[in-house]
C-alpha cells in the first residue's frame, strides 16, 4: 500500500499476559510473512495503559468476563492452539516484557525464540510466568545465559525502554493487545488480523 | 447442533443504537436461514443494561472510542454498506425498541419491515430515529396505521414487554449487541456471526 519498494514495518503491540495476543500471533506472523512486512516485535505493560485510561481487566466474575473466557476458549480451539489459562490470570507481565527487550539487546533470534516460549508456557500449558527463575530457565532454553538475563531484566535502560514502548504506545492510541500498525492504520484483536490482511493487500 | 428433527431458534438480542448489529445483520439473516433456524427478535434497551453493569457507551473523545468508529467504518465498508453515523449518536433507543414491539403484536411481517428501516434511516442515511414522529412514518411505509403507532408505543403492556426483554438478557449474560443465543450457546457481536455460523453447521 506504500507505493515503495520497500514495504514500511508492522509495529506490533502486545502484552505477554494478553490471551488473544496467543491467539493471534500464528496468524500475525504469517501476515506479515506473506505481505514481506518486518514485524517489530513492541511489548507494552497493558496494566499501565489500563490504568492511565480507568480501564480494568475483564473480571471473571462478570458477565462479560465470563463470555470472554468462552470466547478465548472457542477461538484457541478454532485456531487448533492448545490454551490453558495461566495460573495466575491476569498476571503481571513486566518481567517477561523486560526479558524480551534484553534478548533484544543481545539476539533478536533469541527474544523470539523467548516470546513464543514464554506465551506458550503461559497459555500452551497455563503455566505461571510471573517470576524471574521461571522466565531466565526459559531464556536458557533459548540460548541465553541465565544469570546474565536475571541481571539484565534489572537494568535501568531495560525498565526504561518498556516504559518508553508503553508511552510510545498510548500515544499512538493503543489501548488493548494485540495491536498492529502499519502506514498509519491501526488494527486491534485477533478478530481483525484477516482485514489487516486484506488491506494490505494489493 | 440439537438432534432434534424440529432445530431451535436462535435468541437474537439487539438494540436499535448499535452499529455493529446494523452490520451483523444481513450476515445474521442470512445465517439463520441457511440453518433453518427460526431467529427470534429480542429488542432491548442495552443502556438499562450498561447502567446496571456500571458500562458505558465508548466515548468518541477516547482512543477506544475513536478507534471504534474506524473499526465500524472499515467493518461497514467491507460488508459492502453504506454507514452515516446517526445524528444524535449515541441515542436513545426505547421509542424504536417499543415500537417494533407494538408492530409484532399486529404483524411479524411488519415489524421486521420496520426493523431492517429503522437500521437504515439510522446508520444507513445517518437520521434521528429518536423521535416518535419519525417512526410512526416508518412505521406507516411498513403499511402500519402511524396513529395506532403512535398510541401503541404508550401502552404499558408494550414498555413492560421491554422490560421484560431487558431483565431476560441480563439474566442470560448478554452485556453487548448483537448477541445470538442457541441451545444454550452465546456469541457476542459482528465479528462472531461467522463462528456461530461454523459452530451451526453439521
Amino acid at each position: 500500500m506504500s507505493g515503495t519498494n520497500k514495504p514500511t514495518a508492522i509495529d506490533f503491540y502486545f502484552d505477554f499476559s494478553s490471551s488473544y495476543t496467543y491467539i493471534g500471533l500464528p496468524r500475525i506472523e504469517a501476515m506479515a510473512a506473506r505481505h514481506r512486512r518486518p514485524l517489530v516485535w513492541k511489548p507494552v505493560s497493558l496494566g499501565a495503559i489500563f490504568k492511565e485510561r480507568g480501564h480494568s481487566p475483564p473480571d471473571r466474575n462478570t458477565s462479560k468476563g465470563r463470555y470472554l473466557y468462552l470466547d478465548v476458549l472457542r477461538c484457541a480451539a478454532e485456531q487448533q492452539l492448545p490454551f490453558n489459562i495461566p495460573n495466575p490470570f491476569p498476571f503481571n507481565s513486566i518481567a517477561a516484557a523486560r526479558g524480551f527487550l534484553w534478548l533484544q539487546s543481545q539476539s533478536s533470534g533469541q527474544a523470539l525464540d523467548f516470546a513464543h516460549r514464554v506465551f506458550d508456557h503461559a497459555f500452551a500449558t497455563g503455566g505461571d510466568v510471573t517470576q524471574a527463575q521461571t522466565l531466565a530457565e526459559i531464556a536458557g532454553r533459548c540460548g541465553a545465559d541465565a544469570v546474565a538475563f536475571a541481571e539484565g531484566i534489572q537494568l535501568p535502560a531495560i525498565k526504561t525502554q518498556l516504559i518508553e514502548l508503553t508511552t510510545e504506545a498510548s500515544q499512538r492510541g493503543v489501548f488493548g493487545a494485540p495491536t498492529l500498525i502499519c502506514d498509519g492504520e491501526m488494527f486491534w484483536g485477533a478478530d481483525r488480523i484477516d482485514q489487516m490482511d486484506r488491506w494490505l493487500s494489493p
